[in-house]
């Protein structure tokens, strides 16, 4: 048995449940993703992951869509199937159009084909990058 | 021997010449760095990847800073010492403040551990997600 | 054509059929799984993966279920599905309660966050790490 | 410039300083890394990193030594130069002897073929292993 | 909606249709690949992309053959599903046998293995490996 | 102390030195590289693993300069600094030109591109890649 159990709200204590209540009430009613079911396993997991991520995401020097962009070009390089369908969901809610998503892509196309090249000749770094 | 030559402007083939002139114009007279003197070994591929990034890296429906960040995000997480380096520089040109920095420094944190949580737990994308 | 013929014991040849019972005697009588018959396509790889298995993950200095946790480490990293879920099974198998297994993929968590903030800073390593 | 600042405790804010206070006190006046003075540029960040990494690598049901061989693990696969030599230090003062650790790079070195084996040929998961 | 549109030739526009022909008369009439149809809602992502790929890809000091191992060895450490299926295919017709699918796989488990190993003992570069 | 002691071949027990002395021969004189002399603190992972690569690395369907050129791509996405120094410099023994490297990068940084493409996109294996 590898896979992990969705704890849905009813059969969550009280702790999870009150995380879940801020969830939905940040996301305005959207359902409570499979992500957090799957931490509610551990409650204090789920807690940290959240009240962190919320801050995190949260408005400040980024807009919270340029957050979401950054987001999903680390989803992607981590290979992460589940972040990258979840954060482009949340990008394109944040307003993300068809035009900004092709853009994301290619910037993330262009760094990994440059980080190739320079980690393959391992090239030395600049002086005056370091000052 | 596994270094690479880096190709100085006066040992440089007229091809590669050209995309130096080119470089130096578009930022504003910065000396030419490692990764293209590295890269112009295949004058080729010095060619492609300049003229590629110079429209990837350009304005468009993302702001140039915006890219910058991206690329920066994906550079931590290839592991890209180099691409970290020259890209934070030039994100610091293009305005990334103190505050930018850790802002993105906290959500390319923030995602690694999800994707990470995500990936442990094999998580099914909720079907939602995939309309 | 890109998949890989998983091969059955009884068309296996005599190397593989000896694997095949070693694993399956190691294992007390569990089905041989996937892995394994798409190795036998290649009975010496097959052969020098499974000799240096049993060994590297028996007891030893460590605990064969500390050795599986760090397994599942690994693999969630790389991003190997299959990985995850053989040798999350087989850690359950030894012993991995639901708390251990949240606190494994909290490190990992934790691991996955600080590794991305030390090379985005490019930290340097302090000096007396390296005495 | 790339780099980052180091804040040192004399120049720090007063949550960094209660912050610098906790980790030293925590490892038993041992003196502040540099991870540490590199995260102080961003208080909050610091702060809750610090907390987060004080109860996810305290004692559990996991002992702590085994959680540092497991952040080594990690941090192998992540690539993250500071953070192996961090955790090393840190693993060998909790009673990380040579055989464990040799044994440590073994199932690293193990995970990582056979990760890149079973996503090389695109195994199937078991059916048993999703139950 | 986090998927992505594939684009079909009848509702493509001329810059596609363009490259949607040469991809079709350079691979022998082969049907155009779920990836080129999803790049096709950048059609200048999707030109750049193909007319790039068929050069590197193409006859040169390197057999194609040779290209398309070290091209499925990247994407096996890069965790692509799709692109291991696609370029396993693409060499099976350029003539990879399933003895040399078996070496290839050998390698990159023996490289995935010594790289863990290399990473982890943080092993200082040998002088004449720098010369 | 986070470092690893390299063993020389007058300190070594007698499993090590048989074993240097394989390398050396293999190597036809070549000095014992820096990896051999740091495995040697566990001479049992230094046997299997030398064995190993002799025969993973030696003639066969490819040809011993195709699989350092497949090396050298897994340790470049690996991001292993020592890999790729050292296989590089084995690479050009066996006849690696500066033209066989440039399209040996040019291959790695197409794919590292499309792999990051095919993981934004999310894109589905064509169902003839499967059959």
């Amino acid at each position: 048995m590898a896979t992990v159990n969705l704890i849905e709200e009813q059969e969550a204590n009280e702790k999870v449940k009150k995380v879940f209540k801020d969830i939905s009430e940040t996301r305005k009613g959207a359902p409570i993703n499979n992500i957090w079911k799957a931490l509610a396993n551990d409650p204090e997991l789920l807690e940290a992951t959240w009240n962190r991520l919320k801050v995190v995401m949260g408005p400040g020097a980024l807009d919270p869509l340029v957050k979401e962009l950054i987001y999903i070009a680390v989803s992607v390089v981590n290979g992460c199937e589940y972040c990258i369908h979840s954060h482009t969901t949340i990008a394109r809610k944040k307003g993300m159009t068809e035009e900004m998503r092709s853009e994301l892509l290619a910037v993330i196309a262009m760094a990994s084909q440059t980080n190739a090249l320079a980690n393959a000749y391992q090239i030395e770094v600049d002086a005056d990058f370091k000052k």
